[in-house]
């Protein structure tokens, strides 16, 4: 294929939206079409919008089909179903579950001859490589993760559902001084309430108990019972003022010894001011990547962890160097 | 094969004593000789130590030779040699010169049916992965590499050459400050000067010319004549007291931009006690890939870019998923 990589969106969220943004920046892709299965909103770009049922028509004018639809629902169903008929590449993030989810799209992604990269994104993903690069390399070490500041919006939906919320975004702050023990060469043991604070600004229904709904959300096993957390009430206005935005970011430290005692530490640090913006970034990079693995006949389905680095890179195996 | 990764040693510098020093902390591995062209030095462990010239005797006895010799002189002739008889990793480091030393090796690993990773190390090496990750991903921006605070053994070398000095120890700093613009969301263009310092401390014979070695210092091309460069002249007692040490280290830090003007910045960073020993580290997780690779039957040279990381793991590809 001479052309440029033709690109498809599955799911019109905050992820598909952050695809159509991204892709513009990315000189040999494309985006052809994105399917929904609600009714189209006006996407930015001028290519079709299509229900998600027609994708199959589009087998043979789709290089790679991103998968921007949620890991609870969406993917366990969609991916395996697209796998059989396009390359693919999701941000399935239901960690615990992603064996399982890797075998069904596997078996999917050989019976139709195609490649499926599953579980990109930052976390899985990028520090999911780094835990591996890390523990690999100095494996007498401990590999800390912390994520935020940002907004988790697994724990912000936690509370929507909470009776008489009708707003709610969690943020998540790493605490600081854990961080720093670990990079003056500690390896602490650390609790989840020792690495981070959960910050949650909840808009409640007139007439809710905000003493009711503070308690419960303090109690929420999981989510929020084995952490220190602040809720605040605020207004309507000032949530879409202040807490509309999705910023997010983290760390993964790796704090190791060689020889008689050398400290060695390795840190891994993302600042994002979109989280969703920086994620689909992600999903493109590795769309390209299955397109190469495509391209060479192989077939079924990866994670970050099996993809060459070199296959990511528009400059290919030539251009790199200037890198090296 | 049942049994653990034979590792052979070539060279007995301070990159073969660290080798020699961390692959007791990798279960899989096992370092079965040592080879060097010196009168062998009392090595750490109980493995012989042998004449490289009866390495070739070798052959069926080990299954990844870690070429531990230096860029200048040693590698360009040991490498494609050894690529002959052996599975092969390096730590090649002659940047501009790497194309062509790749194209050797694997031409030289091709008939010999063999796998050779070069370059390895964390500059080249996890510095030019993290480059690579971070352009791919996140186009729209611009790449930065700071070393150290940490020694600089070239610079070092260089300083030693000059006509009254008799030991020497550079140190690259880098500038915080101009960490900070691009930490800040900032994307400046910097001159080398306005990157890093260089802090040398010499010791000079007696009766030579501190304010010429000084000069001669400071207005060295490429090495010195580009940066602000301070020079203490100190005692041998209190050089093999204060500098003896190889710490090292650097940053590499991304700082792009997502959507309308969205900042994405992505840093890596290593700080290091003992260089070597570090280095060490990285070339036996890449020993345990070129062994992966050639298990698998493939041949001929690779870079840290074209290995999946997933190889670098003692877990595999079935234990990795607790990491993702």
């Amino acid at each position: 294929m001479s052309g440029k990589i033709r690109i498809g969106i599955c799911g019109y969220g905050n992820l598909g939206r952050g695809v159509e943004s991204e892709i513009v920046k990315h000189n040999d892709m494309e985006l052809v079409a994105m399917f929904t299965r609600r009714k189209a909103l006006a996407p930015a770009s001028n290519v079709p919008v299509l229900h998600v049922d027609s994708a199959r028509e589009w087998k043979d004018k789709i290089d790679v089909m991103l998968l921007c639809g949620g890991s609870a629902k969406d993917l366990p169903e969609q991916a395996p179903a697209f796998a059989r008929i396009f390359n693919t590449v999701d941000s399935f993030d239901t960690h615990a579950r992603i064996p399982q989810y890797l075998q069904a799209v596997n078996e999917a992604a050989i019976s139709g001859k195609n490649v499926s990269i599953v579980s990109v994104g930052w976390d899985p993903g990028l520090f999911s490589l780094m835990r591996l690069y890390m523990g690999a390399i100095i494996p007498q070490g401990q590999t800390y993760t912390f994520w935020g500041e940002g907004v988790s919006q697994g724990h912000s939906d936690a509370i929507r559902k909470i009776d008489g919320v009708t707003q709610a975004t969690q943020y998540t702050i790493p605490i600081e001084s854990a961080l720093q023990r670990i990079r003056n060469g500690e390896t602490p043991d650390l609790t989840a309430r020792e690495k981070h604070t959960r910050l949650c600004y909840v808009v409640a229904a007139s007439g809710a108990s905000l003493e009711k709904i503070e308690r419960e959300i303090k109690e929420m096993p999981n989510y929020f019972s084995d952490y220190d957390t602040t809720v605040h009430f605020i207004s309507a206005e000032e949530m879409n003022a202040k807490h509309s935005r999705l910023p997010h970011g983290g760390n993964v430290i790796h704090m190791g010894q060689t020889g008689g005692g050398n400290k060695q530490q390795i840190e891994f640090s993302l600042k994002l001011d979109s989280n969703p913006e920086f994620t689909s970034s992600v999903l493109l990079a590795y769309a390209r990547a299955a397109y190469m693995l495509a391209s060479k006949g192989e077939v079924g389905a990866r994670t970050v962890l099996d993809v060459p680095p070199v296959l990511l890179s528009p400059l290919g195996g030539e251009g790199v160097f200037g890198l090296v």
